[in-house]
C-alpha cells in the first residue's frame, strides 16, 4: 500500500512497525486541520515492516522528541513535491517533560511543576535515567 | 493526498473527518497484523473533508457498531483489486457493550457483568436510550 507523494509537508519514514500511533500522539496530529496519512505494516525492504506518517503541511516540532521514541526514524522535509531535507534522528541526550519517573519517592512524583528530565546513561543499551533520583526509565 | 488501491481488503470511505481513529480503536487495527491506511483530513468534493481507512485483509467484524459511530460511512470490499460488494451503513436500532451509560444509578453502573444494552428511539436526532434506565447517551 502505497500514498503519492506530499506536495508541501514531511513525510516520517522507517518508523518501527507499530510504533505510528504512538508518534501520531506526541505530535499531537489529532488536533491539527491539515491531511494526515499513516501507514500502519507497510512492506519495507529492511526490516520487513514499517510504519510511516505523511503530513500535508508545515509543522513546527521537536523532531528531538522522534529520536528518543524510535532513533531510526527519517524525516523527509518536503516543498513542491522534492525533498528539500533529510533529517535523520538520534538518541536525544536530554529529555524534558516527554516521560515521568516511575519511582513513586521521586521528586517528580511528589511535587508538581517539576521539569521532568532523564538523561541518555547509556547509549548502546539506550537507558534513560532521571536526573533527580537516577531512576532508569524503561521503554517498551 | 491519495493511497493507491487495495488489492484485497476493505476500504472504509466517507468517515466524517476527525473520527477515522474512533474506528481504528473500535475495530482494534492496533493489534492487527495487516497493513493498514488511515488518511485523516482527506479531500471530499461531497463534504470538504473527510477521514478513511484503507485495510489490506480480509477481517470479519461488526460492522453495525460503525453505524453507531458515523451512519454516513461506506465500506468497499475489495478483491483482485476491484469493488465486489459496496456496503451502505446506518444507524444500528440496538448496540450492545458498545458504550456505557452515563447515569450511576443505572444498573450497569452498579452490578458488573449484565449487558450495556442501549435502543435507538429517536432516528432523526440520533438518540439512543439505556435500555435500563432510559437515560440518553450523549455522542461527541
Amino acid at each position: 500500500m502505497n500514498i503519492d507523494s506530499v506536495e508541501k509537508g514531511l513525510v516520517i519514514d522507517h518508523i518501527q512497525a507499530g510504533k505510528a500511533m504512538q508518534i501520531y500522539q506526541y505530535l499531537n496530529l489529532d488536533k491539527m486541520d491539515c491531511s494526515v496519512a499513516i501507514i500502519k505494516n507497510a512492506k519495507s525492504k529492511k526490516t520487513g515492516k514499517k510504519d510511516i506518517i505523511k503530513i500535508e503541511d508545515n509543522i513546527t516540532m521537536d523532531f528531538k522528541v522522534l529520536g528518543f521514541i524510535d532513533p531510526n526514524i527519517t524525516i523527509n522535509v518536503i516543498d513542491n513535491g522534492v525533498i528539500i531535507k533529510k533529517i535523520k534522528l538520534e538518541l536525544p541526550s536530554v529529555i524534558e517533560n516527554v516521560v515521568k519517573c516511575k519511582n513513586p519517592r521521586c521528586i517528580t512524583s511528589v511535587e508538581q511543576e517539576i521539569v521532568h528530565k532523564f538523561k541518555l546513561t547509556d547509549k548502546e543499551k539506550k537507558i534513560y535515567r532521571c536526573v533527580y533520583c537516577d531512576t532508569a526509565y524503561e521503554q517498551n
